[in-house]
């Protein structure tokens, strides 16, 4: 960490502040111009935070030389990580990629078991269906909970998929013991509390990025996951709020490259929430596919106008199929090339 | 709710969607125009997903004649709501200003009393300080937790100021019986299952807008707690994010005016993590208050350059001091008008 | 249009509305509800301004149900429109890639010719090149302006390549007689006078997505030049302002099929400077054609770290060659889809 | 300036920068620490591009020690700047408050002389009105133009109310000899070839923020003008894009103190169009006097909904009179503080 002193800073307020960085185990350098001392902060500058630094009065500017998170860091990690899924150990990142697909929200038997049977038979690697929806509104249908768990099991053990659902509480993880990779909705990636009680454990997590969250943020949030123990992590964009209304949110593609720099960690696309219109699902998920993206997690619902929510965005299965077999194309012709 | 029909969409389409909106417990009123269909929807239409609606192919666009909340709706409550606050049962809301002060986190009896005695004495009426801390750094300090609100509660025996304090974990709320105002802090805006706990209790909610939320989901997540049954909420604007890099988020004060038109509950603003930068505290205060804030809540420390979090957005007690005389002389210049 | 009138609505003021809009040469289609009166408006809204009409008092919401642009609306011309550029006609649009490419600044007469050489033998079927420079900074260099197109046009004359450049001033138009594509940059996208200026030429205009522009607003843009008369128009997504830092700008590629659908003009991508790091060109530049942009335009340069401009985001010809193949691996492959 | 270099950086690469850097006039200061090496930059850095130098692959980071503005910089100008408007050389700035009030389209002669007398009534310094109107579509009201202009003469001389007109073209300045105060748009805001030709003249120019600006850009922008040789500068916060829709923009109310820090030129806001609803320019007119703005521009029309443009956001004459009162009681009060 570069620490800029103002020019007119005095002396003495210079040492304290030298002297409390140093007080947390940290080596400086001083480096004294004509204009400004620069002072260089070594070690462990995890623990030190910018913005309480930046807005001393004798402090000019801060600037970060290594970043604030380590698990997740590929400097320190140089190769791809690999999720291993399920029993089967289903393989996510470092050129396997995930296509997870399935309702935004489970509603019965009957639904659950025909959408992944035709999910499967169109290459879908895995079934997603929501059991807890977080909703905006407290009226809005919040999910069949328990058992819509239980369906997703029932449709597990009829297709062999591993599934993908979301958790919102901590306590409900009892439920959880049997899903292959929990998820962790854009609204919950700084659901600290949350993210702690996941890192106890050794199941894949699948965290959406914030809605006006950072990567840099994101890349935080994998780390408390990480820093408990877990570091079956597998990153999703899914897109940020701007001022552009012709979508839901606007996709970020850029993520998967910035990503894939500054983490080992899988990444994937949500391309359904994103743009919230099933028609730009396709194409939006043939540029994920181009860019790098280790997956994609789709809205399939066999009956979009009548769904209990999202039904904007998700696709039939036929069209499902269509944007299976364009990714794979785009995929194929991606692999050549490297 | 207005829904607009394509021009092109066939008949029978329509006729299923009125009849899927029409067994849901609605009415409809069609109007055919020249070069559009309107189907008008009467009666309880909160639980109407515009998205979905929008979504399908035969809708050109839907509007939203009534919002999504209720209890939280002016329309249905028109005179302000007053929240009580504590033992001796302060006045929030419809002309009873919030002062809120105190620093970022606990750190010590010493220091919290210290603070506490020095913020009443210039005339706040609550005292803030955290106990749990949402870092977005695994490895930044998180809190004294249980023993911060001991502190805290041993502040309030000495001063007699109520007190504010962050939850983030339902299962703490044990911790937090005698604490008098419990806040809900951005990052969990939509941690809903949070929002329904809190739902179950009496006590007063702090609830902050989130980093990217609309005013209006802001009303939505007040109304998961108060369709609950507990009512007694305070708004809290805290900033957004933006493009802009002077101040750490940008202070929304519209809000203001925006929240008193559509709802009756409070509206306090924080200035400090809105501009993250003290001297720029007092300024935003004065404007708050001007612009007829219920509140304010304000980071005081009586050490900023060595507070363990958030130094660089604190004020000192005698800064606090005049921003609290500046705050009064505007309140009583506004109050003379109305 | 759709107007919502408020239910306390008098009478008396509706039917002043009801006139006014009438007194423009529009009909009206009245219908009451139960809860709500609904003004239908048929005819030229364009001419309408929501704004206007949502802010007064009697009215509760309005509702487009017809886009305010004409001649950039795929509704009435609904195959691609095909632009071609320069002497030998070289197609842009359905189906036709425009792959641009060249320095952000034209510095010499050797710079120029040899990197017009060596991205024509990479494929580029366009030259770059910034002749008058738009530069924050009144103190940064702001390009060699009628020399640097001189310098463009002898590039041409060596290469063959069509120029395409940026223009900041219709006083300068002039000077832009032998240049194929003239560019407006995102700063002047709605340089309102600038663009009725374009409209009274014919020749291509490459119009650039203002940085916190809407897609419609884009949109709106090009129908400024259209209303006057030029209908050679090529859109261009850059890159919109959020909160991310880890790009310059976040490039929205759901832009491409959203525009697709709305307009019959070619959308072209501009991952240079979208990203502004060299090193996500390549794969922001696959997404873009698989997505199905009709072109690219691309910062080429033969020495980066030496640009006069923007050398973070130039690619070294041997590196845009790169690009360039791999962009037309993805091309190849999602052909074979349609 | 702070250049950090990536720690594998070749030597020789570093060694090429600092020649490169050297080469222009400025000096170096190498810090060579245990991870890092640091280049301080010493001398007139203006003319360096951040971007560049971040972007070049040995660069970890870049951090500016001074702003790249100097004419508009308070460093080099500690005092207020008081600009002179009109043959009055009425003050701006330094505790001189400017009221601009007027419609947003001069529409005729009894139009605009009658709202002048009415505002002028209620305590306004100058008259604002458009005669150059820039609309998002070609089909909108343009404005009168040169007759435009004229009738604001007019009304200057029936009131002696200096007059505040947009200018859009620099072809048009001729026209704008008689004009007190001439307004750069938002959209215009890095209209740099328009700013330049306003540095030549001596007259005062109102210059608003971008809707996507940063508070450094507008600085950046005021310092094209006066790098011409033209200082009589007013700024002016007219609220930014976010993803907020109950306001048409966000006024960013911080820009008031962050200005005022970073420059000497007065700071003046526009509540009327960063909400775009008159019953909130009130409460925002009120915030913005409480911050220490030198001034405010609120649109006022005698007949608001038959207005042709923006009249959702006009305030009636009488309405004025209530805010020019409110913010004068205000003002009264914050003045006192000092």
């Amino acid at each position: 960490m570069i620490i800029i002193v103002k020019p007119e800073a005095k002396e003495e307020r210079v040492q304290d502040l030298i002297h409390w960085i140093e007080s947390q185990d940290l080596r400086t350098h001083i480096s004294t111009g004509e204009y400004t001392t620069i002072i260089g902060v070594i070690g462990d500058t995890t623990k030190l935070d910018d913005e309480l630094i930046c807005g001393l009065d004798i402090v000019k500017g801060v600037k970060r030389v290594s970043e604030p998170y380590k698990s997740a860091n590929r400097k320190f990690h140089p190769l791809d990580s690999v999720i291993e899924v399920g029993a089967q150990k289903q393989k996510v990142g470092h050129g396997s990629f995930a296509l997870i697909a399935g309702p935004c929200s489970v509603e019965s038997e009957a639904q659950i078991i025909s959408i992944a049977k035709s999910v499967k038979a169109a290459g879908a690697t895995m079934l997603r269906g929501g059991a807890f929806k977080p909703r905006t509104s407290p009226y809005d249908f919040q999910g069949l909970k328990a058992d819509g768990i239980e369906l997703l099991l029932e449709a597990k053990r009829e297709t062999g998929l591993p599934i993908v659902t979301e958790i919102m509480n901590a306590n409900h993880l009892p439920l959880f013991e049997e899903v292959d990779v929990i998820q962790v909705g854009a609204r919950n990636m700084q659901n600290f509390e949350l993210l702690k009680e996941l890192g106890r454990i050794q199941k894949p997590i699948l965290i959406k990025r914030g809605l006006a969250n950072t990567l840099k943020e994101l890349l935080m949030s994998a780390e408390y996951i990480m820093a408990g123990g877990n570091e079956n992590i597998i990153l999703c964009e899914r897109g940020v709020r701007t001022f552009e209304t012709a979508t839901r949110n606007t996709l970020d593609l850029s993520a998967v490259p910035v990503l894939h720099e500054l983490t080992h960690l899988p990444v994937i696309v949500d391309p359904s929430h994103a743009t919230g219109v099933a028609r730009y699902v396709k194409p939006m998920a043939m540029a994920a596919a181009a860019c790098g993206a280790d997956g994609l997690i789709i809205e399939v619902h066999n009956d979009p106008p009548r769904a209990l929510c999202d039904g904007a965005q998700s696709l039939r299965p036929e069209e499902f199929e269509q944007v299976a077999r364009a990714v794979e194309t785009v995929r194929s012709a991606v692999c050549q090339l490297s």
